[in-house]
């Protein structure tokens, strides 16, 4: 089964706006064992629409197209996808039905022209899922002699991902000609390299590509996600979902026995989302206190919806003296062992938090007082106990702020899960 | 003239990494007037791409590759490009040396294995602006009886935008027949909206379609960058760089008398860095209090090389306690007029700083002590005066934030601007 993605709209192309739809689409389908041999960014122009869904039928059995679907005339893709098929639009009344009772719900009323957005090609189907008010469309038909089908999709990210994951996928794989169920977990890790995740897993990798696949089918990838760690995607193919479920959790436990402590959650969780978890299960407050970070982590903690039930407040101590005249450091060099190990007392003690992490270093571009840039001291205060390390990085200034943001939380973190053991 | 893209790499399919070369590049190609109708994405299979290529080399007069420049079996650009050549690949023993110079430039010796990013296709030429190890190629050919150029840069961001800036846009307009420069720049506004925007310049944007193309001419385009505000690029084309300069000078006065102190910067300049620089002109030192926005202005303010000029430091005090121990304000509602203007002046007394922004509201996506989500009040404080705003949102915990950080920064760059006249 091969589907192509074509991102429509003349933005794209300009670079107004970043296609991000089609690396999305992409992952999913490689996550159930569909190819995307090709994925094309195209302009709202009809013949050019037309040509490219054309191409991709030649080349693929399936097509997914995202955007387009507005009620304004420069949303055309209804009328490429009609075009393409050789039939004409029809205006589905009980979808216009429908869309005027979801602008009812959100107490508007709908204007005239989204009318428009209920014109399905003759032969096609409005998608059954529809999180906003643009339907989509699924359109399954004879192309050459051969069977195609062609989706599309609003190209608002949230609304596309509901139609792929409610619908779309599940479509393509029983339209592949499997009845199996496939589903995905992913591992967050934090602290190991590409290959080095690839030598730990390496015989893992191998007894799962020698098992017999009549018991269903498990495997591993690996998905770099920048300053945000490595993800290890666990994917499970099944006669059913109980049978997914069991492939997955069997999986996700002889992972965690090889890599043991460098995976940090799951899925949709995040190193910030995990320690403030950790925090209120214990019943414990975090304050922090930054000077090379400043103010990155708390951020990110208070980026988290109810973040509030943990998270106390920051110093940020960028100027030296503000790290003894708030936070009570005695003087002395300010990118040292003593002045972090200062600096995480000080937080938990100016702040009233039960627990706190801080940072203190030189992100370059430059050197700092004869310490060169990328130097790095990060510490953790739990229960009164105050640990420290020193980092060295050779890279630029927002990765060298980042990881050591997320670095110090990791180091919270696992002090945080030997507390509770 | 028209340019395909074509982005090369099965991780970009895949969706491990998001392709936005192509974007960037469009743009750029868009601000030079010359057309891009069709960019695709494309793995490492030498016979998929080079269909791609000569598929885009019947549809267009140009196209570019990034990515697949590497030294290692997956990047077979080089050898796709031959292809559609019909030519060898010859190894170029001048290219040879430049990158063994470039790897001794760095200390180290270079791998055996990276000869091979020495083979160009006979007749083809390296780009010459190379800045990292792998060289560009620039290939001009007939192809079906029409002159065509190809040309492969690599997929590393940095070394693509150099090699696009220094080499590919002037050859490409050359190309075109064309000897006018081009040239554009980028006011950075915030504070209106994209049709607000388009209603005030709407009679300048019909006095430039008026005008004469033989004086050279300019053109404007309005990009929205999300939480970043909207920007308004000037173009300019004219016979030589200093009419460029001149028209590109003369439209941006224009520009800033009709929408006046929205503008707050200028191509590269952010919001931050311009506060920042304010600061630093008129010797004055900035701190922040933040609730709300729970750190995000400091990070912005420090992820700046050289805020420490200016920077003192943030209290981020979420708790509502900390308002009153940490920033001295009295106790009372912490989401309130009497609260951020206590907080603004407490971060200049608490950091020993001149200047100061303070924020505290509700992010959502719950109410807080009946205060509705968006709620958010915002103060400034300069020369030890202090002036606040009440503002409402109705979008996301993080636009919220982000929104809230800008805003404020807009209030002190007004302030500062006054205070300096």
């Amino acid at each position: 089964m091969r589907c192509e993605v074509v991102a429509v709209g003349s933005e794209l192309l300009l670079g107004q706006i970043n296609d991000t739809n089609s690396s999305w689409i992409g992952s999913e389908l490689a996550a159930v064992g569909i190819d995307s041999h090709y994925q094309t960014k195209v302009g709202d122009n009809l013949d050019r629409m037309v040509s490219v869904i054309r191409l991709a039928l030649e080349r693929s059995d399936a097509v997914i197209c995202t955007g387009g679907l507005g009620p304004t005339q420069d949303d055309i893709t209804r009328d490429a996808i009609a075009e393409v098929m050789g039939v004409p639009l029809l205006l589905d009344e009980t979808l216009v039905d429908k869309i005027e009772s979801m602008w009812g719900l959100r107490g508007r009323q709908m204007p005239e022209i989204n009318r428009l957005q209920a014109r399905i090609p003759e032969g096609a189907d409005a998608i059954p899922v529809q999180p906003g008010t643009a339907p989509g469309i699924v359109a399954a038909f004879e192309y050459e002699g051969e069977p195609k089908v062609v989706y599309a999709v609003p190209g608002v990210p949230w609304e596309m991902q509901e139609m792929m994951t409610g619908f779309i996928l599940p479509d393509l794989v029983a339209r592949s000609g499997s009845s199996d169920v496939i589903a995905s977990r992913t591992l967050r890790t934090w602290g190991q390299s590409e290959s080095g995740l690839a030598e730990l897993l390496a015989d893992e990798i191998d007894r799962l590509d020698a098992a017999e696949p009549s018991e269903g089918s498990v495997t591993l990838a690996f998905l770099a996600s920048g300053i945000e760690g490595l993800k290890v995607r666990i994917t499970a193919k099944a006669p059913d979902a109980a049978a997914v479920a069991a492939l997955l959790d069997d999986e996700e436990q002889r992972v965690r026995s090889i890599i043991g402590p460098i995976v940090f959650g799951l899925d949709d969780q995040n190193m910030e989302s995990v320690v403030l978890e950790l925090c209120a299960e214990q019943g414990l407050t975090i304050g922090t206190a930054e000077s090379l970070t400043g103010g990155l982590i708390a951020e990110r903690l208070t980026n988290t919806p109810g973040s509030s039930r943990a998270f106390r407040g920051s110093v940020i101590s960028y100027a030296t003296d503000i790290k003894t005249s708030v936070l009570g450091a005695p003087e002395g060099p300010s990118v040292s062992e003593e002045m972090v190990e200062a600096m995480a007392l000080g937080a938990c003690k100016t702040l009233d938090a039960d627990v706190s992490v801080a940072t203190t270093g030189v992100a370059g571009p430059d050197g700092w007082e004869g310490v060169p840039p990328g130097t790095v001291w990060i510490a953790t205060c739990v229960d009164g106990v105050v640990e420290s390390q020193l980092l060295r990085f050779r890279t630029d200034r927002m990765r060298t702020r980042q990881y050591t943001a997320i670095t110090v939380l990791d180091a919270l973190r696992r002090r945080l899960i030997d507390r509770a053991t």
